[in-house]
């Protein structure tokens, strides 16, 4: 059974105080907080576990090893990928993506080649495709939201044509909280050969996902919002798509053979992951999966859902703000400005003063401000350890803003 | 004063068994081991401090942006930059040296176009340059090292031609010890134009580092060997360099502004550290770096050459030891093979049997191990927390281990 309360005694910084006023953290789309086992398991690899992985032979180095590799079948299930082999581990969903623009559309696209994006998409699902523009002539397609944040799956297929070689799309808005049908977007690709990226940086904190029903070729995830450490993640990479990409970073571990006159790289998902890894991070961050999946991530679904609906409720009861997004079966994250002339920032200010976090500005996600109209906006986004109660706190310091602004 | 016993204590881990012995740990050319108070750093910010950096405004992220933001001087500081600006953190030497590969060189190099490299570079440091070479016809060409494994700077030098765009070399051997006069090199260079790089994964552990004296262009560390956490590092460039460089992984955090027909970078070091960064990690190795900056650089240096010195004396005088390297002034790192039948990856196995940790492989350095003639050593790498006892038990084991194969 789901007990809020129980989760929230797992997590050692929602006890703590801000300006006097109990922790209310509502920024947990930016980065989620940890759990102990998290901390304790990290504590642990540096106290009495810890050593180089994989080229070792002594005690402490195969326990490392075993340790970070078993993080890789954790992955696996989390996301139920069909193999292990097909999980690359990395430092998130950045690293992830760079891997994608880099490794397997650079050498592959060619000038007037088309990538599909919405217009909701984070600057990290963004950027790495804007320099495939700028270095190699590859054009960008954005499908706009509808009115009410929802992205339409049929304008995405619409946009697909015959020079479209890949569609990348956010599985959940982190400003609006739109949950996108990407799987009815992903069949539709495969039908037409077109390659697919989903980026799961928030779907995967706040809903089941299963990589294979999806149908997607990439799916990326990011540790530290899943609880995890930061500098942790990982991206799922269907195993055809996998055999057609070229190494990215270069380096120790991802070889089978260097010599002066060349290379022979290794196999799997060895061969793009250079250097000594995050080990430990990586090692916290199967800790963290097994968390989540403890508790269940249809459990976490529906109790957010709760949260999601009763803040929904609340804040639209406010009729001097404006909340952007309101998407059918969105998740528990909202965007809102104040009317008159308080600004985002200046929100967040006084809610830090009721210690209240919650983040303003732009959300990385500079072509949606724009669509939106907006510079920049205050986000609440909710995780599963918030409360009904936590809404009302929030509620009341939006309430103390609006008369400070009024 | 230099107390090694009072070192040992701040390191939980040297405390513990391996196999029923106390753990010898010589394996720090892999990664180092870590003082509590890098340890203590890590769970303080996880159970306490945490959120996202740079874009909240919110108490905790103020908090975290200022810890985080804080280590850039303090990596200034060790290395001796010039400035902060002249900083990019990252995840590590390899990530920073494919930063300069396709930051600097990718866009910049031509076919025909050299890199100057020796063959005792570590795979970090060959791959990034084999994929010039493989993508786009850029030659490499190698200097190799002398019969005591020291690296003449005047070969390095008389490498350099018409077409040399790029020097990269290591600052010491991770299977040797040599330490190379990178100094000479990068002033040689300089004056030709050619650009510098060193690999100072290994150096900035065991020596003062200053990467103004050096006169090198690029200078890249890696915080795990630095006795700070996995997955943190840092790349000097010097600021002219800096400007030449194009962005490489792109995502959130390294742009002003994003639309959907272009983007605005940002300036200065930022424009090279895309998405949520490793903010825990690079908290620690903040710690990692105030922790042997407080022993003092020389100090560390002066005990580690009496190791190496009484290392070196002990292993000698064992004749049926194959030691690889004895190059004037060499750092306390030591690879060897056993006459006979025993394979590096079977005494490794001994040696573990007696709680002590050396690696047996090509520690990443294949041009080096063909050089040599050799596929495998054993490795024995010592650091700050090692002790002469312990070189004792390493040479108790090895005859053990020699015993066992004659």
């Amino acid at each position: 059974m789901f007990d809020v309360n129980a989760i929230r005694a797992d997590f050692p910084i929602l006890s703590r105080e801000v300006n006097g006023k109990p922790l209310v953290y509502l920024d947990s789309g930016a980065s989620a907080q940890k759990p102990q086992a998290v901390i304790d398991a990290v504590t642990q690899a540096y106290s009495q576990e810890y050593a180089n992985v994989h080229r070792g032979l002594h005690f402490l180095s195969n326990l490392a090893t075993e340790k970070y590799e078993g993080v890789r079948g954790k992955i696996a299930r989390f996301l139920n990928a069909g193999s292990e082999d097909e999980i690359v581990m990395n430092s998130g969903t950045t690293e992830g993506i760079n891997l994608v623009s880099y490794g397997w559309a650079a050498p592959r696209l060619e000038a007037g080649d088309e990538i599909v994006l919405s217009v909701m998409e984070h600057h990290a699902n963004i950027v790495p495709w804007h320099f495939l523009r700028e270095r190699q002539g590859v054009v960008l397609k954005w499908v706009e939201p509808e009115a009410d944040g929802s992205l339409d799956p049929e304008k995405v297929i619409a946009a697909m044509g015959p020079k479209t070689k890949l569609v990348a799309l956010t599985q959940m808005s982190n400003v609006l909280g739109t949950v996108v049908d990407v799987a009815t977007v992903c069949a539709a690709a495969r039908a037409r050969g077109i390659a697919t990226l989903i980026d799961g940086s928030q779907a995967a904190v706040h809903m089941p996902v299963d990589v294979q029903a999806i149908g997607c070729d990439f799916y990326a995830i990011t540790g530290h919002k899943l609880y995890g450490p930061s500098g942790s993640g990982a991206i799922y990479i269907r195993k055809e798509r996998m055999a057609e990409m070229r190494p990215f970073l270069g380096g120790g571990d991802m070889i089978k053979e260097v010599t002066r006159d060349g290379i022979c790289y290794a196999d799997g998902p060895m061969r793009f992951e250079a250097g000594t890894p995050g080990i430990v991070q990586m090692i916290g961050m199967g800790v963290a999966l097994d968390y989540i999946m403890d508790i269940g991530m249809e459990a976490i679904a529906a109790h957010e859902r709760d949260i999601a609906e009763y803040a929904s409720a609340r804040l639209h009861r406010l009729n001097w703000l404006n909340i952007q997004g309101q998407a059918k079966g969105k998740g528990a994250i909202f965007s809102f400005t104040l009317e008159g002339a308080a600004h985002a920032h200046d929100i967040s200010t006084i809610l830090d003063k009721k210690g209240v976090a919650v983040r303003a500005g732009h959300h990385c996600a500079g072509p949606l401000m724009e669509h939106l109209g907006v510079t920049a906006t205050c986000r609440a986004s909710f995780a599963m350890y918030n409360t009904r109660a936590e809404v009302d706190t929030l509620i009341e310091a939006l309430e103390l803003a609006h008369d400070l602004f009024a």
